[in-house]
């Protein structure tokens, strides 16, 4: 996905906390979950897309079913971190493609897949028409 | 509490993990209500009561309303930590105290007040009968 | 401390996370200890003191020794909170007061005590001039 | 990996925390992460391997460079979960192959591949002679 989309991607900045260290000295690789799925709640956000009304109206919910992270290298305490959040649409899916940067210098590129679920019958179904729209380019 | 009950406590074990700790070398003090939590679910597990059936079931709660902990010395990572827990229920809240120590050392003290709650109303009730049963020493 | 210091408090604004929730639907009382301490951090940021410098030059920290929290109401996915962080110095000790809001509503009260740490020697030290000067109301 | 060795995994039991899951009722899929890393450390602890004293005395870290997770069934509050561990180690890097299940049925399948560095230099190093000898089936 990397050269494919000319449009610009979504970038949510953070700034990575004492508690999110360990021993080593840097943030810790599991902390980073944390950090794509606020990114990817902003860019929800930021479109319009409400996901606690669809869990709690619709019982829908987006579920992750697949990621693959490359650690490339550590962020430290205090850092200001930007992640460009990417989004592609499938019929049940929506595949996230992120990058997270300090200035520069990527740390972290990663990509989830979230399955779009019943939340009554815990099975896969059909994205929502407005949320397919909504994260059009 | 620490010299009332003649009774033995519940003691529940745990090993530290690597992510756990932080850039200091120590484990986080945040990560210890997730000892506590832990040690918590052991206990009432071991009375035989079901909480996960008491919120899906009677839709009943038991929610944090006060915490006091006194950090006295730091644990490491691959500790092993043994948590203590002596229980007193009143009307509608449960109280724990519990000590946290690597072998005879002390390293956390600390008190948690929980409510019991009717998760529809989201409002505090009396604690369930059986609950109350189940505590007694 | 409430009604004591007329002077403004720091105001640090977060939003909560979805992975800060639990199945109670509310945000996890854990997850608190973490937004404190990034309420901290963004306090001592903006007066100037740099603890990661601190930690790794003069091989100072600042550990919590003592955490007393109040629960009053739940906080819930993507809400918008603010942190209200009043500090107050003593010889060897930082008294942290918060209070947790959505809107006026207040969600939690706090008072953390930071002893100030020899990190090679681990044990209590006076806390370095420049960290009670920047502190002063 | 899968069909490939004969040998028996390492497994690892864990039970899972309230604090673990999130609002849609299910073990949060960041909190795996931490999973894995305390089946790991369980599987080297098992086999001699002390990481701490590798870290401090000649300064190796195991860093996760890259991690592919995919997440095929829910886990739920209280689950007993076992978490199966296969290791390969390569020149300058240990592989890790995890399944986690309840009972028969998996839940997650995730790699790790973790490399080894110089935590002074912060570059990637040859795997020290102990580590590979240690893990050999």
């Amino acid at each position: 996905m990397s050269d494919a989309p000319a449009h610009a991607p979504h970038v949510y900045r953070l700034r990575t906390g004492y508690g999110d260290t360990d021993q080593s000295g840097v943030i810790h690789h599991a902390v980073y979950m944390r950090y794509l799925e606020d990114a990817r709640a902003d860019y929800l956000r930021e479109r319009g897309l409400d996901f606690a009304a669809l869990e709690q109206g619709q019982r829908i919910g987006m579920a992750v079913a697949r990621a693959t992270m490359r650690f490339l290298r550590p962020a430290r305490f205090d850092d200001l971190l930007d992640i460009e959040v990417r989004v592609e649409t499938q019929r049940a899916t929506m595949l996230f493609d992120y990058r997270v940067l300090r200035g520069d210098t990527v740390l972290l590129e990663a990509q989830l897949t979230l399955a779009c679920i019943d939340l009554e019958k815990m099975r896969a179904i059909r994205l929502p028409p407005e949320v397919a729209a909504a994260c059009r380019p």
